[in-house]
């Protein structure tokens, strides 16, 4: 079978049968058939206990696989990992082609892990029997409609024993050595960003057969991935990683963004108690790195930032910045100073305006306070003007958007938005987003102010797409990510 | 008049003419009058507008200062830079000490703005008649009681024309070139860190007489103040803020926090459009920072989450981390894994632990998944293991930092915690926080889970001045500037 055959049997399997189904509650095996069934599975469900009896969520146990009698593609296991090998073994007498196995206990546990693995090799003749994903793992989830959708348009394949339970469908997807990723902060992260869609969530494990290799060959080539997240302690293939990774260069709409855990030797001796992995050579990582040419994320919460821009910029089919030219646009001068610091310190720069461009901005401007000659404006004075003159200030913001969106040079807008119930008039958001659809450069906002206020708006702009920050310099770097990555898919 | 006389006039006068006040709640001039009536100021208001009649909040307007007849400390100024001259003839001549100008338009916009500051240097005799904070500033604040206390404890001196309607007093004071960290970004973060208590906010603009120096000098002295967050585009007397920030070292509850905006080119571009600070040699800049030996921050959110850090462990009287020896405890090996590669790289470490506490550790742990043997815990075998003992998992946290915190080599604990309304018997929050207030080490968490749940949990973390982050990285970063903090104080 071909990598993207076998990845296919395990992200849209028709029948799934769960080795260690359970009718209590508190067990993971009992909330992955809850969370099949609950997610609308649309393939067959068998749970497999041996010392259970009647049904589970309207579906009759099984005493083993052996007793099913249609065929089946995929076993989760949820037992303890002594329980593994005979099971396994039965599993491939039954013909399944693909198992799951959440259990820990193997590569990261020393010896006695070392040998159960080695049974298990050897079962399997090498994994050409059965594929195994994990061990020591949270399952994979696919995601095909939304938690909140209308119709009950909840559907997919969720095989974690953690509980799914607000989410939407996207042009993510995630392949993870660490489970927390699938799980606890993958929950988190989509309560946080709402609107983040997330095709896939992999969680690898100590990756002792199927690894980030047959994942990322899988999604290169999906059209509904846009977005590749992943997190590493080791490299299963560095030339092969590479490869990849130049593959999905050359994919206009494709980004890879990965974080490195086990970089240093403290960060290897944790990264060994958890997946097993050995020590890497650090040159050799930063090596890998550089030659995949992938966005690197420092930690998890910038892994999901990263995506999430992405994410959003590729629904809309913005432009990407190639050159790093850049406008703000902020109330206050202060912000100013800091931003051109911050914007020189990621590579990017404020271009001066073109000469047609500027004096028409000067129009809007008071004579006592002209803007700068780059593009960085302080919009503050046209407000005030603008009040002056009994003029809407709510509607200065479009109008400087409009001339520096006119300006080639400039290849996206930063700006700080100070929400506030109370100074609606100075920001008509509806009007903002309306004049930023209708561009293909990025937007970008920074929301300070009342905290309600903000939420308000983050929603709007979540809706439509457009990226908001909670910081000054999350939004400039989140900025100078897209820069980045347009570099990474013009090498050869 | 000594240095600390003349800020102690602009921080506590008996009695301030708010000059340009009005009747037009859209006015500046009418907020100031307003901010200080509603909160509660003790002295004496006296609103000034010739052409204005009548009453306002209850007070009398005058058409001059010099219609007033007792005794005036302080002038606040909201009027166009140009009638300033001839207003601050009548203030001199009314025998006014100190006068806040508020307006721009002085070194900011060039020729105009400079032939203006040399009128004033001239009315004024080089400021010896009167001492002058701003212009282009938003006015100093005192904040002596909360905006929510009881019995109306509200109180202080709110000379903004910004509104301040939520805040707490407390152990930071503000020292600012940009107006908006006085301002709305000020109202933002106290909204968004509800227990940042905030003695005093100076907004000091152009600085064209009174700067960051006396008011620095008048804080290092105030023992009402732990924590000086300062924002400068430039220096006013290197030398001497290099002295002051030594003197600021030998206090063992002092700490001062820097943002210098315009370093880079482009930034001392913007710095010139905004408080018409000249460039400075980037070098220069550089050395000023490392001998002053202050913490540094990038950006406002860093100088605002560094300065909420300080501000809770010296209201706790915590003992601050000298060697950087840091233990770790979450419930995710990947979070462990990128936590020591973290660690690592912000110069800190994860020390073995001390022979008898591993072995007491080790007896919370079960046999299969043992700990580790530096203070990196990963907590959830342990939890497996009370709960198929029947013990309530929620009891282990606290144990395992009973045992970390007897280790005299560790100096403090980042935690992740997992905050969940499904899952509270996991984390025992109220039980946590017990165990943490018996000790004298610094705690911090970083909240993940339900959002709703993390707001409760932060807020309960908050009252009790333990350090909460929303992401791993600004936990550790954190935690390294208190050891940053402890390696100045001990240079000479």
């Amino acid at each position: 079978m071909s990598n993207n055959k076998i990845i296919d049997l395990f992200l849209n399997p028709k029948s799934v049968a769960v080795i260690g189904a359970s009718k209590n509650p508190m067990k993971g095996g009992n909330r992955i058939v809850d969370n099949l069934v609950s997610n609308n599975f649309k393939g067959k469900i068998y749970p497999i206990n041996p010392t259970s009896e009647g049904e589970l969520f309207g579906l009759e146990f099984k005493k083993s696989v052996l007793d099913i009698e249609e065929e089946v593609d995929l076993a989760v296991f949820y037992v303890p990992n002594r329980a593994i090998p005979h099971i396994l073994t039965e599993c491939i007498q039954k013909g399944i082609k693909g198992a799951i196995i959440e259990a820990s206990g193997f590569e990261e546990v020393g010896e006695k892990g070392l040998e159960l693995r080695d049974q298990i090799l050897k079962i399997t003749d090498n994994f050409s029997k059965i594929r195994i994903m994990g061990p020591n793992c949270m399952g994979l989830t696919r995601i095909d409609g939304d938690s909140n959708g209308k119709d009950n348009a909840k559907g997919g394949l969720f095989t974690s024993f953690g509980v799914f339970y607000k989410y939407k469908t996207g042009n993510v997807a995630i392949i993870s050595q660490s489970g927390m990723l699938n799980g606890g902060y993958l929950m988190y992260m989509m309560e946080k960003y709402p609107d983040l869609g997330i095709r896939y969530s992999c969680s690898i494990g100590n990756k002792m057969d199927l690894s980030e290799i047959e994942f990322l060959e899988y999604f290169i080539d999906d059209p509904t991935v846009n977005v590749i997240a992943v997190y590493l302690e080791s490299f299963k293939d560095p030339r092969k990683f590479i490869e990849l990774c130049k593959k999905a260069r050359k994919i206009p709409n494709k980004t890879i963004i990965l974080v490195k855990g086990g970089i240093t030797s403290q960060g290897q001796k944790a990264s060994l108690s958890h997946t097993g992995s050995l020590a890497e050579n650090s040159q050799l990582i930063k090596a890998i790195i550089k030659q995949s040419s992938v966005i690197q994320a420092r930690n998890f919460f910038e892994l999901f930032q990263f995506a999430r821009t992405f994410s959003m910029l590729y629904r809309e089919k913005i432009i990407m910045p190639k050159q790093g030219n850049v406008a703000l646009v902020a109330g206050s001068g202060g912000v100013g100073t800091i931003s051109a610091d911050l914007i020189v310190e990621y590579g990017l720069k404020f271009p001066n305006l073109d000469e047609s461009i500027y004096n028409k901005l000067i129009e809007i401007f008071p004579e006592w306070m002209p803007p700068n000659r780059f593009a960085l404006v302080d919009i503050w004075p046209a407000m005030e003007k603008a009040m002056m003159n009994e003029i809407n200030p709510g509607n200065i913001v479009g109008s400087v958007y409009e001339l520096l969106l006119n300006d080639d040079k400039i290849e996206g807008i930063l700006n700080m938005m100070f929400c506030s119930s109370r100074f609606r008039t100075f920001n008509n958001y509806e009007n903002v987003v309306d004049h930023i659809n209708n561009h293909s450069k990025p937007i970008f906002f920074w929301l300070i102010g009342e905290i309600r206020e903000i939420r308000k708006v983050s929603q709007l702009l979540n809706e439509h797409n457009i990226p908001n920050f909670p910081s000054l310099e999350d939004m400039i770097k989140n900025f100078w990510i897209l820069v980045q990555d347009s570099k990474n898919k013009n090498k050869s």
